[in-house]
This record gives structure tokens, C-alpha cells and sequence, in this order.
């Protein structure tokens, strides 16, 4: 089997049991913010503390000033990477987060283009330009929207793309990275499942057979 | 005295009896992720349940799909009203948000200026649409940038403007209402202070005497 390109979203508990029954099934895990609402940040670290997973990456979509932005991070050290927006910009608020995540050993992810159909492609030379600026290890593009992963793909050759969107919102298992992105990120198909487990190990193998034999696809610079 | 028009963020918990003593000096409250990181979505609620303000605003700068905006307001129905990101746009995101917070008899404000130096205006043009299409009960402009705040004012004339960024991060106390805004937030200055209470009263007297002697000031229409 390949390595996993599934991302877990969680953004509802799952319990810790089918969890690391899962682990080997999946890349990382996405920690959305309803979770560490229901949760508390001390029982979320405890969920996730020992599963082995590449990869924890908190999902809040942060959106504000440096200052506040950093009060956030700083009390989620459980995580290795974090999600921000592109689009507040660079002084006084990616700038500072950057810096501050760089100092700790955490990554940077960047939102590029969200899943859902009310989101603008107005503002892609600046998004596109504060992704250069910062140099994040990755950024975010839905997984709905495969020209815009293959555009990225094109102009990014060796950042880390994710893809949600996946699954509910309508994104086809394995289209994503087919289209240049390396990792799927999928949700609700999976923490609403009846059997989480063998829902997994079927996406798995869709995104397996797809990824063998996607055409014309363009892989990340190693 | 007329009636405050300081929202007090916070970012980092006062005590009960602190934030007791200031009801009265304040209109109202503005918490923070930081905040609810810290002491849990439970203890946020007691803490606020039965402080005697006309309104407390959760500031979470959401800007996810409809999906999980919605998901993380329903798990904070203290607050009377929520703060989202007009960027990212109508449909799938802010249209499902503001439909459930209808129903909810909860208020939106929607971010339009932000008050770090960053913050580009390149996309003004698609806020303004973003926020007549959305239609919400205020907008957030910030206190750095008086010309934004007066120019909003004008084209939403009834609209409430909420100013944050006043005192720690440069903006004067009473400039932004003089521009056109209904409420100053304010922070830092506040809870970083060594006595809190006393140093809201003395921000109010400020404000009040600088309120009543400004000039040219365009006001919201009732």
C-alpha cells in the first residue's frame, strides 16, 4: 500500500480507540475548532497526545492580528503545523505569526482557495504574493476546485498543498491529488460514519487506484 | 455620564468581581479565542452568565465554510453576537451563518477594515458588497484608520461600527467615535493594567470629553 493521502478532519470527537485503530490509515490529523470547543485544549492534547500520525495540523483558519494570533498558537503546542488566512496580510499579522511559529518548530499553512462556491477568485495575485512573502510550509486549496490545485501546483512546485472539501462538500476521493495536491483532507464521509475504520480503508484504496492512474498529473518537487 | 462606549476585550480572564465593578463603565464585552482557549467554553459562559451588559460579542474572526461557522457559534449561545470575516464570502459561508443566527435571534458583525498595518484595501470594493448583501447589525472597523471608519459611516448609515485597535495598538481613545464609530474596543490597556477599574473610568472621561467636542463627526442614524 502507498503511504496515505488522508488527512482526518476532526471537528467532532472521535473516540480514542477508533482512533489508533485508524492511525495507520491516515497521514495527519486536522484539529478543527467545534472539537476543541466541545473538548477543552486539555483533554484535546490528551486524545491526540500518543496516536501515531505524520502529522497535527489546528485548523482554526486564523484570522486576526499577530498579537492575537500568537496568544492562540501558543497555547496549542500539542500541534506541529497551524492553518492562517493569506489574505489579512503580512505586517502586523503573518509576519509575526511566522516568525513566532518558526521560533517554536511548528509549520505554517496558508489558505489559498476555499472549498465552498461563495469564495472569490478576486483576490488571487494577492494571496499569491503573501504566500511568497511568508513561505509557508504548505497551503490549503479545496479540493472542489482542481484547476486552482493545478495553477498552484504549477507556480509552487515544492509546497506542501492539502485539499478539503472532500466527500460531503462534494470533492471525488483522489481528484485532488490527481490534480497536483498532496494530501486529501476528508471529514464528515469519515467522523460520521457508522464504521469510521473500514470507511477509511475504503477511501484508501479509491485514492490509491485513482492516484495510479491519473493522467497528466503534476507531483510535488521532492 | 453618558452611557459608555467602550466594548472591553478580553483576551485573558479578570476575575468575577473585576469585571463586576466595571459592568458599569462599559457597554459591553468582546471575548476572545484566546480566552475561551484558556477557560474552557463552560466557565467562559459562568463567568459572563449574569454580568449586567447590553451585549456580549464572541470574536472568534470566523472565516470557515457555513458548515463550521455554524457548529462553532451553536456552541456559545451566551454571546448575543458573533464576528465573521466578510472576505470570505456569501454562498456555503456567510449566507448559512447568518440564516442560523436569524433563527437564533443572534446579531452578525462582519469585519471590513482591520487596524494592523497590513491589512490591504485592495479588496474594499467586494467587502462592501459582501456586507449589503449580508445585511448584518454592525461591522468592524478599525480604530487605526479613521478615514475607513468615516467613509463606512457614511455609505452604512445605519449600520453600528465597532473600533478595535484603540490604545496599545495606536489608536487615540474617542478618535474612532469622533470618525463615525458607535463603540471603541479596547483591550490591553485594560486588562494589562494594574488597576483595571480605574483605568476604564479615566478611558470613559476621555472619550466623553473628546466626544463632545468633535468636530464635523457623522453619527449612525437611529
Amino acid at each position: 500500500m502507498l503511504k496515505s493521502k488522508i488527512i482526518l478532519a476532526m471537528d467532532k470527537p472521535l473516540s480514542y480507540q477508533t482512533l489508533k485503530e485508524m492511525e495507520n490509515e491516515i497521514y495527519g490529523i486536522k484539529v478543527g475548532l467545534p472539537l476543541v470547543l466541545d473538548l477543552g485544549v486539555h483533554k484535546t492534547r490528551e486524545l491526540l497526545n500518543d496516536l501515531n500520525v505524520e502529522e497535527i495540523i489546528v485548523d482554526f483558519k486564523l484570522a486576526d492580528i499577530g498579537y492575537i494570533m500568537k496568544s492562540i498558537v501558543e497555547k496549542l503546542s500539542f500541534a506541529n503545523s497551524f492553518i492562517a488566512h493569506s489574505f489579512v496580510g503580512v505586517k502586523g499579522a503573518l509576519d509575526e505569526l511566522k516568525k513566532y511559529l518558526d521560533t517554536n518548530s511548528k509549520n505554517l499553512y496558508l489558505v489559498a482557495v476555499m472549498s465552498h462556491e461563495g469564495w472569490s477568485t478576486l483576490f488571487t495575485d494577492y494571496i499569491k504574493n503573501v504566500i511568497r512573502e511568508i513561505s509557508p510550509k504548505g497551503i490549503v486549496v479545496g479540493g472542489t476546485k482542481l484547476d486552482s490545485i493545478t495553477q498552484y501546483r504549477k507556480e509552487f512546485t515544492k509546497i506542501t498543498i492539502i485539499s478539503p472539501g472532500m466527500g460531503s462538500q462534494g470533492g471525488i476521493y483522489g481528484d485532488a491529488i490527481c490534480a497536483g495536491a498532496d494530501y486529501e483532507i476528508i471529514g464528515r464521509s469519515i467522523y460520521n460514519a457508522d464504521d469510521p475504520f473500514t470507511t477509511i480503508k475504503t477511501i484508501n484504496k479509491i485514492i490509491e487506484e485513482k492516484v495510479m492512474n491519473c493522467k497528466g498529473a503534476i507531483f510535488r518537487e521532492k
